[in-house]
């Protein structure tokens, strides 16, 4: 059985799972004070070149973006996210189930243009009737973003001069931040985003771990942060089962190798994809891969592989999202050689 | 190592990480629509005696209780909970930043009286000026207790009674159900909840699993469930790590056997206490032991055996919480013997 | 001292402040339930052609907006709204401190186009993930628009088939509706509205009232919509303040009368905007009118005449509001006309 | 007619309607931005004390609560306030409504004790689990109380000495402030309130104002209050209705004489109930007195004179509210006494 229908199909890397059976049995604390997240949390502060980062481990990212925007936020402020963020579009609204604003703008192969934030922000802040309208408190990014693509160190850079210049924090979701840190050419790495981010989380969930994401505060953790945890739902009362698996995701640079992994598949499949004639939407540098399809070869090719339906260009054609991962093997690649064959 | 301080200090009983171990790598489509969670809800509607039920897998008790009040409470509803009930007390007011009042009544036990039920909703339901106030929803009780105490099938069937009359759902958060199912002297099993309530979890975080609360809806789902799931960031891209954990809980009757384990070892822990001359706050038929100690012994014995603080009925003494659970072996009791010699 | 600052510049209408001060002394009970209130809504329910409409009446716009919003919106719902609606810019993100988020479509001259509504709600329902976005629950207009333009009777009808369709409410802002009911030119009146639409109000605040809004359900109530107006801080002790108003603003035609004096003033002030050369943003028949100023000229006037600004097109030029109401006079005019030559 | 239903039955003193029609006609900027606003403003600071006091007007009082609760409770905080607390019983869940829950303490005759709120604020914050509970971030009291009764001086001192010692900020519900100020022995102030509270209201709908409330923030107002009280539909577009009102009911000591007039005439109707052998449920020094009435003779008196139902302390007998106000005459006092005769 193979699937390239999305990054969550298959549950941990073994080498997670096994660090699971090892501690299995060994009593902890709760909430997160367990030996084990300590020693995560101690290998991502060293990862992200920040000793003196807070790191925090929730279940799923709809979750981790709502409470860290509820955190960073204040009771008047708004985040900036692009058209096709995931806040904006397919978290049901849970940013504004908690009282903040999404102010939209529009993308850019996924991206925010620095420029337009900049507009956005200082037209809200020099209007007479701000104290009329949202402000805009945050910027929120992702990366890869939900195209796949990658923001360039001096994209970053420029989104968090901005920032810092309109008293905006920046935010960062990694739910899929191991393909983005192993793609060919970037240069945008751990430390990097800590420098330029007031927050980011770096995705375990489709990363190689069965749930999880981590996030860190590089520098300032907002008050009472575990308080809007518990508020929202999200703290484990075994945070064991984060600590492990980040624990085992961040030694021996697994988290990095996975990423390679789901990245060097993509590659292959982009070759396979090119070999059958059919051509991507845009070129993307990560694990998700998005191919237009006329309707007839994807309908003929879904019975046998698993993909994701994306959108429909023109009534002829469909844009399908193949996404690869830590767990797209060989014969991933060659069952859908064959498929498309 | 041993531990008595909570029932959350260990991972996942074997079975279910042999389980979890097993099905690793089979890909699986996301969200819950895997055959591990499907097998899993069949079995859990089959123990529940019920058909016809819907089950939804959530990752913890604070965020199910939450998504749950939120799809079954109208706006204009708030929730009926004892003085003691943990979404009054120790969920950081989550049911509030949901809008969600909770009305509180005197707790006996931990357990809210049915006559109280009546006379509160009565009271607000034909108050001239109900419109104002904040109308009776739901009724929230929790089986077994904060004080690990257990309703009765006739005191169940009275608080359904009162829900009936006045047009209240009735929601049952079983974090520890399976103590309470496997309670000496109980006439409550899961076929009796299932009939009385509108809606209870089934606690997998305390009974035996990594993570992970089974919600079931024995009649009626609230419209647009999954949507109350989402966002409130509860909806697991890796729904299978539920799924397959609960499927191996319901298999071969394991919840009812680790159920059996917890309340055992409680059992032999209580006579621990008698020998050594310690009283417990209240007689309490599960997991959970509510010891009387003097300061000095309490401080003396938690360097050695991990416990709950609980609070301080006078100066001198101590409230203390041992808790069992299934992984608490002999050794642990015998360890425990000997601390307090 | 005259003002085109905004529709709001002065208290209430003679008539309305008489009636006010004939009823002063005759006491009455709270909360809407005094014999002017309900005099006023029978005469708002003649105007409307609809025996059967409730209405309420509340203090202010963005409050009514957002109660309204929260009682017809269920959980899993957003509302379309045009990029321009005050929900959506004006209002400080008061429906998404309710939870509800806003999803914006282009705006037409401050309208919505009914075939970009059917595609995002079609788009929207169609989605397989649909589960995890904001259902399209409800649609927001203003009539006057945001830029005082109004929709004809075919849009109203298109949109309002379009809801229909997806079942989704349609919700008419009328915040300066005697305005836009008086234009020359309009097939729109309160019985078309009140045919088409689910919700509406009806504004008194810039109609002639010191305050207060009329909201009409023409056919179905939302459930407990007192408790939702009381929830939300809306409910006023002396309802009365804004019933005995209402009645005399739907006495004799004052209603009517009142708007018409904003819109023929209106068309006198174009005249003498285009008596000294300056052009209209955009045609507008109704009390607001936009001019494009030279920026030179802009802040020649303001010092003596007090107007809006709105936005600078180019870096040159200003876009300055002019508002009409029911207490523009000659004289007002006649001062413009002097002040601009 | 007469009434003694409640304390709102009639319009607007005539003074205050008086200084409405003078002017009525003057054009003034909208949101508070007038001269009338300012003017009343300044008139209570000096009234105050308090040069440096910030004034805002709200229209009504469940808006003001929650508005201001809002704005001074961080999102991990909820207020504390007596069982009877009117936040707590009487509107309909609008503090939680924005998240803030509501830690009730037992009332004594309407009034919180300054030791229990020191234990709970002590209770939460020593306790080892405090990040999974509410913390105390502000203590609600009203004056008068819910029960017509008056803290004293020192009752206020050590309140406000407990908010000190806790970091909470205490806020005060003036609603009927006016007659709280003008009881008989009362030693409490408005230098007093604004001295030991962080923020507090002056009631103007009950004490001789159409619609209004006067909120004051002695020493620090919370940052962009502006922008809470227009996200929750609190900013009036003509913010002079409110000034112009207060305006006037702080001109001659005008508030204080109405205050007045509601005490007098209390007076004199409990010594017309005592007449009558009519027992009051609570010594009363306010506006509000509560008598005690068989069922027959309340059933009796009420069809010619309103007064509020309270509650049933035995079937055979009534708590009946009598509210004077600054409009009740010597004829309601007269046909009071024929009625009971």
């Amino acid at each position: 059985m193979i699937t390239f229908e999305n990054d969550y199909s298959c549950g941990a890397h073994p080498a997670v799972l096994q660090r699971l059976i090892e501690t299995n049995l060994i009593p902890q604390p709760g909430y997160g004070f367990d030996t084990f997240s300590e020693s995560a949390r101690e290998k991502i502060r060293a990862a992200c070149g920040c000793p003196g980062a807070e790191v925090y481990f929730l279940s799923g990212g709809t979750q981790t973006n709502a409470v860290v925007l509820a955190s960073i936020l204040k009771p008047w402020e708004g985040v900036i996210a692009a058209q096709t963020g995931h806040i904006h579009v397919h978290e049901a609204g849970a940013p504004e189930a908690l009282g903040a604003k999404v102010l939209a703008l529009p993308e850019h192969e996924g991206k925010l243009n620095p420029a337009e934030i900049r507009a956005l922000a200082s037209a809200l802040l020099k209007d007479e009737n701000v104290e009329h309208m949202v402000y805009p408190g945050a910027v929120y990014i992702s990366h890869p973003t939900e195209w796949g693509t990658l923001y360039t160190r001096r994209e970053l850079e420029a989104i968090s001069a901005v920032c810092r210049e309109f008293g905006m924090r920046l935010y960062l979701d990694g739910a899929r931040l191991a393909y983005g840190l192993a793609a060919r050419d970037t240069d945008v790495d751990l430390p990097l985003i800590a420098s330029l981010c007031d927050a980011f989380y770096i995705g375990g969930t489709k990363c190689g771990a069965l749930c999880g994401e981590a996030v860190v505060f590089p520098r300032r953790t907002p008050a009472h942060f575990v308080n809007f945890i518990k508020k929202h739902g999200a703290l484990m009362a075994k945070g064991r089962l984060c600590g492990v698996q980040f624990d085992a995701l961040f030694t021996d640079g697994l988290y990095f190798a996975l990423g390679k992994q789901g990245v060097e598949t993509a590659e292959t499949l982009k070759t396979i994809l090119a070999k059958h004639g059919i051509p991507c939407y845009m070129d993307t540098p990560t694990n998700q891969q998005f191919a237009i399809m006329e309707n007839q070869r994807y309908n003929a090719i879904r019975e046998r592989v698993p993909v994701g339906f994306w959108s429909n260009p023109d009534p002829a054609h469909t844009i399908v999202r193949f996404a690869t991962a830590w767990y797209t093997t060989e014969e991933y690649l060659t069952e859908l050689d064959t498929a498309l064959g």
